[in-house]
């Protein structure tokens, strides 16, 4: 035994250094060991010749490009050389758009301004971090949304309103003497896929940060976004002027209001003179709003689109808003209350959609206010962090997701209008203000988003914000080369996993089209029987309608009528339930436990077999993911391993407490081969009040 | 202008790895440059004499050694040698303590278990990392207070009431399968200072942590710190038969409550056999508790203490309670009601006091309590976390606290009757029920606890924890010769700047003996003029009592008869306004302005002074501060240089607010020299309100 010991002498550990802990994203920048590509690298970068003048953003461009080929190819000076690596700027391109080119061993980067060279100097790095040749590279991108732009849910007390990876990456009460090394780190992750907007904090928005007291806070963010390219957006509370102005009223056509818009947005643009403009949550779940003076939202926005204007800002407007009906459809208020006022607003003013009708559900259909709306641009609004889908114990891959909304064909104008058409201004609309957006992941933790597979939805998000045509599997792929340096066979393994996992997280929480049967509040597991809330479109009742005939909501004309929102062309794919997408019926029909479905099986039988085969899928995650064991860093892989042992634990408590709940209903057994599920509904339901708890 | 560029390149700046980023705290290791010492060192660790059997404690007390002398000296292995370092454990010493002898060049470590083991390795680096030569050392340490403990007010949703360093270290999500490794830095942190015992989570209790659900994540965490010699401990919610067990009752006299809790410690001794109690909150601000039920705080406690006694688990019973009277005295609700359980209390009851009767405080007198319940054990209850004391953006050193506190003396059985010996048990209480506790100050922020210097509190409680007669000095001489690599004239300016600091805080927010006139709710800045509130003993003005004729809070016999809750010796130190120790002066009387104090000014004329010369000193801590530039790593220097600021402009914030607040009662001009504030009255309003905005 004393042997022993000594042995582990000879181990010193190494406390409080980890090689590899997930904050460096997808920039790690190891060096390139591979020597053929290494030798063609380094034969491009002997020297540099830049042919522009330095600004702010192209000084963080050479930085950025230091930082890349120092860490890859271990390149410490660039001396001024004709024949090396040429930057210029080329005033015909689009402002954000680059090239890359490679002739004669020369590479060319050429930006339509220094913002576009940041961006080349990025993509650059991408292709040396993939190990991709750039013989013959002839590459031009150009951003097709203008607005690529992530919301934080962030409170002023350092909580993250639905995060999951620790407390705000703003410290409020430090700044604004205090600037935290994270903020630059933050900015360059963001700059590196092509987020160039951000708005800073919780849409249930704090007046606090509209005044001088914070101003010059929000100033020092400002103030490092700028050298990254990205403009800061706040969100702001219509009830501004009464909170911070004393005035008696907040309503929008009063004078005294605007004028105190228009004085508080000159005293922003004094701290911040590229300030991008406001994100406006107005009577939707208790915050204040134009209605109550009876007023529209198109009042409400274009009173601070008017103030907001002379600096050329912009207004976001989110059309999230839904009354509690009980006897309604939540799935149609937001259209019904925005459908009306197209063309009603301002030039200056982009009305913020959520992908879908409800809430960020693992699938929605999309949202019907895409393509109804021809006279005004639209935000299309991801929530990249895991509210619905999993917090930080599950793996799941959102590029799926974005993708299917973004390729679901609205027929506004015809075959092929999809959403991702309408939202970047090609069917029409105003293609200056274009915007994507998606509610951060991102947090104290870190490595930044909590689960490490998470950091790969920041970076798709920004990804399919600058182009929604690539591929989830091309997103996959670049993820995984620059995060993980390991061999082809373990980078498939971690992409095949990527690219299942949304299915697989579908099929054990809301098979079919279940949706919203979420824990109460917490939104943390299932909660199926959840009757009573504040309001009835918070139950779970509302949205499976289970009974004794069968299970889902009827949206077809026989029902609520949700489905008529749609154009005919749309409305044909989902409106019979023999012919409806699986994966879409329950959100629209009332099925009968009985009913026969394409698959051959009665629908209780599928509902069980997907249920059940979404704990199995876990289980082959499981078992794929200790593949790559000794094949990438070992901290990273004893991370991800607790994750998905935790996603198997929570996918049989899905599994157990909504079998066993819609058992109650359809009052038939589990069909062959499945094993009944050891506990009861009971203990399913003590275990999630658990979780209800303080 | 491109020349510049090129240099630019040429600094390839390391983003994503910062020096020192101080997660290291005081266990840096970084190696020891100074030829001479290092050779004595190098000459005791040829090697190791190991004379005792492994255990798991054990097994870290050498792993720690290891990697303290990998990083101080470069040591990489410790072959076996009878004339190396001699490890062994003499069961005749007290468990955890230990002796460490240098004899012929040869060290010495005894330890009275593993444990003391543990401490002496953690003793003897410490040594190492101060540079003290080893020569004849002779060192026997024997803790004086055998809990050592951290109360965390951890929630369960990742936040952490009244922390301001981030987020929970706790991942509540994400255990039991997700291990971060900063459970165990964060263990072995507490074990080299001493710290043997961590509650973990808010004293304002969920139910959650006693479920099944909850009790397998929790014992990650025990498995853990036992490692380290520390022992879990639970606060529990005294509603909990009711919460979890659907009893209708949560009566302590009550059988089937007594029955509940005897299981449920059983169910808890099964996941963590070494399992240390309960803490609990009961029957204060809202928390339920036994008078619910008609049955006293001893009632309730001794039903938990009986539960939990065959396992010899103990119960921490929080005296923090106070009913809310407007014609009361907050000072003395403690005192009345448990002063008559005295002598009621189990044997492994333990009854914790805060230090003061108010609610840590800046400066408090030592509570009555302390000394007047001679046959219960006392815990004394700190709280690092700075609540009150500025949060992370304000140097306090609370060491000088701490020891005002313990070094108070209660009279209780004559001179010499101090705080310190009524909790360590040598005036007669049971000796082996000593505690120490603190609400820790700790959380995801990279540095832990958000101000570097506040690292110094956590540290300084844990060695008063063990020795309560160190002097303030020698522990931050400890702490900052183990924190910073640099020579002595800057240690020296960083030690001077934490000794003064309290006096400072002090001085330009509550000075002569003011308390409890911060910002309503929050706790942030001033509000001295707070008039309403849920409570009335959470407004100001029932604490300053400022009216026309002078400021305090008269608690003599004139008044609330508070002071005679202390033995007529503390109350002729305290009871005559010409006598009386000016820093207590308000506490305990109603002053007029005119008063001449021995200072020989006015009472206006000395809050005045007071107020203007607190701003003076924080600006004299960053000059001092400035001096460090460049003697120690940058970032740790930016850092603290940013936060001394904040503090300045808070102490400026702090003395407008409250002079021109109660000069609106003095009615008097600014003493000379003063400069009246640049501010108004209703401007200072206006910035406290923003805080106040969610």
């Amino acid at each position: 035994m004393k042997t022993k010991l000594f042995t582990i002498l000879l181990v010193f550990l190494s406390f409080f250094s980890k090689a590899d802990d997930g904050y460096r994203l997808w920039l790690k920048y190891d060096p390139i060991k591979e020597q053929s590509i290494r030798q063609e690298y380094l034969g491009y970068f002997k020297g540099i010749d830049l042919q522009t003048n330095p600004t702010p953003v192209l000084k963080t461009a050479l930085e950025e490009l230091g930082v890349g080929l120092n860490g890859l190819l271990g390149i410490t000076q660039l001396p001024k050389n004709t024949q090396g690596l040429h930057i210029k700027i080329d005033p015909n391109l689009a402002l954000e758009s680059y090239g890359i080119t490679e002739k004669s061993g020369q590479i060319t980067l050429v930006g339509g301004s220094d913002k576009g060279i940041l961006y080349a100097v990025f993509g650059l790095l991408r292709e040396l971090q993939q190990k991709h040749s750039l013989k013959n590279i002839a590459k031009t991108e150009i951003p097709k949304i203008s607005y690529r732009m992530l919301n934080h849910w962030d409170n002023m007390n350092g909580t993250i309103e639905r995060g999951y990876a620790g407390a705000s990456l703003w410290k409020w009460f430090e700044l604004p003497e205090t600037i935290d090394s994270r903020y630059t780190d933050y900015a360059r992750a963001n700059a590196s896929i092509g987020i160039n907007a951000v708005a800073i904090n919780n849409v249930n928005a704090s007046a606090r940060l509209l005044t001088k007291e914070y101003l010059v806070k929000v100033k020092v963010l400002a103030d490092i976004f700028r050298k990254y390219g990205i403009k800061l957006f706040l969100s702001v509370n219509f009830a501004s002027p009464k909170l911070l102005g004393k005035l008696k009223t907040s309503d929008p056509l009063d004078p005294q209001v605007q004028a105190w818009w228009k004085a508080k947005t000159k005293e922003v643009y004094e701290y911040i003179p590229d300030f991008g403009g406001f994100l406006v949550k107005a009577n939707s779940e208790g915050e204040p709003g134009p209605q109550e003076y009876g007023r529209s939202h198109a009042d409400g926005a274009n009173m601070l689109a008017g103030a907001i204007e002379p600096y050329q800002g912009i207004v976001i407007w989110r059309a999230f808003v839904y009354s509690p009906n009980p006897k309604g459809d939540r799935f149609k208020e937001a259209y019904n209350e925005f459908k009306p006022l197209d063309g009603t607003f301002n030039k200056n003013v982009i009305v913020q959609v959520k992908n879908g009708p409800i809430d960020f559900q693992s699938r929605e259909p999309f949202h019907p206010l895409f393509g109804a709306m021809p006279q005004t641009p639209l935000s299309l609004e991801f929530q990249i962090t895991q509210e619905y889908l999993g917090f930080t114990t599950n793996v799941f891959y959102q590029s799926i997701l974005y993708k299917e909304c973004l390729d679901s064909d609205t027929y506004a104008k015809g075959k092929g209008s999809t959403v991702a058409k309408v939202i970047d201004g090609s069917l029409g609309t105003n293609p200056k203000l274009s915007m994507m957006a998606g509610v951060a992941n991102t947090g104290s933790d870190r490595n930044w988003t909590g689960h490490l597979l998470s950091q790969a939805n920041w970076y798709a998000f920004g990804r399919l914000a600058w182009n929604h045509e690539l591929t989830s599997e091309t997103i996959a792929e670049e993820w995984t080369r620059m995060t993980f340096q390991t061999d082809a066979s373990t980078l498939q393994t971690i992409q095949s996993i990527l690219l299942k996992s949304r299915d697989t997280y579908v099929k054990f929480t809301t098979p079919l089209g279940l949706h919203h049967i979420m824990g109460h509040n917490l939104h943390f597991g299932p909660e199926p029987w959840l009757e009573k809330s504040a309001r009835p479109d918070w139950t779970s009742l509302y949205y499976h309608r289970a009974d004794s005939i069968g299970i889902g909501f009827n949206r077809t004309k026989t029902g609520s009528q949700a489905l008529e929102l749609y154009k005919p062309e749309v409305q044909n794919k989902w409106n019979k339930p023999k012919t409806c997408d699986l994966d879409y019926l329950l959100w629209f029909h009332h099925v009968s436990w009985n009913e026969k479905l394409s698959t051959g099986k009665t629908l209780w039988e599928e509902l069980c077999h997907r249920y059940y085969s979404g704990v199995k899928e876990v289980e082959t995650f499981q078992t794929e993911w200790q593949k790559c064991e000794g094949k990438i860093n070992q901290t990273l892989f004893e991370d991800v391993k607790g994750r998905l042992a935790a996603q198997h634990r929570e996918s049989l408590n899905w599994r157990d407490a909504c079998v066993l709940y819609f058992q109650t209903f359809s009052k038939q057994a589990l069909p062959s081969p499945l094993v009944k599920p050891k506990r009861s509904l009971e203990e399913m339901k003590e275990l999630v009040e658990i979780y209800q708890l303080k």
